[in-house]
């Protein structure tokens, strides 16, 4: 039931997005009881919430290659599959398009620790093999790496050949010569 | 003239976006005529293309402050100005809605080199300074600070107090200890 949901709530956010998402459209579209998704999801901003989670789990690679090179790139390449898929282009227009609307704010806001607990895990990783500064922060490395490739995937629509790795690479090496 | 023309362009693209946006309205706002218009810009699209690059110029810093680290402090701090002013709001809005829009796309690609100049020549200083490698490419490092920056407004609507200085101190460095 809960997957049968989840993916119909999916469906509906890419359809209508957030503010005009009705229950009862998930409901038909799950053939649920509307009163079996309340149960579960009291209000609509638990059942969002739910529903991005399960996406960017499923989406967004945890890696443990043994380096942070490899860690980053293959978080990298999950970033740029997530962001080139439709689910993943329809949450990035749900957010554009809403993103000044509160509820929809505060559900992105309170998933930001979640969607970078992985990521942060990498980075602790790295600092447990010494292989960086004990004080890097592992967010503002992660929150880097994502933006610029939703920036630039934002721009062209696709990833040219190279971009995860020079982007890792700045960042693990930095513009100025060593 | 001009003048009057990119600035009703400006506010009928935040109203109605690229697709919807009709040269009669634009005119009737400019209080100019249709065809005086369509003299200058034949195409729609030429009359986008020259609203969002004025808007660029105006809004995009290219300092000169004697260090690599200084200006990109000022790009960075220009970009988070611009992204929360209402005119890049919803520049950023219409990309996304509509980014599938191959005009639209067509410009957005064609603005990209005009947008990255200024930042380019901040890089090729810092080159003839001896402050960074001469294979350092401008693009990337510009791409990514405006990258970093665009994705954390984007989730949180403001800049945290600190947030340009870690991310350029991030890309000058790099996370390996030196």
């Amino acid at each position: 039931m809960v997957q049968a949901v989840l993916t119909a709530t999916r469906a509906e956010l890419a359809r209508v997005g957030y503010r005009a998402l009705r229950i009862e459209d998930v409901a038909a579209l799950a053939k649920v009881h509307k009163t079996t998704i309340y149960r579960r999801w009291p209000e609509k901003q638990d059942l969002v919430r739910e529903t991005m989670l399960s996406l960017f789990q499923e989406n967004i690679a945890v890696p443990d290659t043994g380096s942070l090179r490899g860690d980053l790139l293959a978080v990298g390449y999950s970033m740029v599959r997530f962001a080139t898929h439709p689910d993943g282009k329809s949450l990035v227009r749900m957010c554009a398009t809403e993103g000044t609307e509160p509820e929809l704010r505060a559900i992105v806001e309170s998933l930001r620790s979640s969607k970078e607990a992985p990521p942060r895990r990498i980075v602790e990783n790295a600092i447990a093999r010494g292989e960086v500064a004990p004080d890097l922060d592992p967010e503002l490395l992660v929150s880097v790496l994502a933006g610029a490739i939703h920036h630039r995937l934002f721009i062209t629509q696709r990833a040219e050949e190279g971009l995860v790795e020079r982007v890792v690479d700045l960042l693990l090496m930095g513009a100025k010569p060593r």
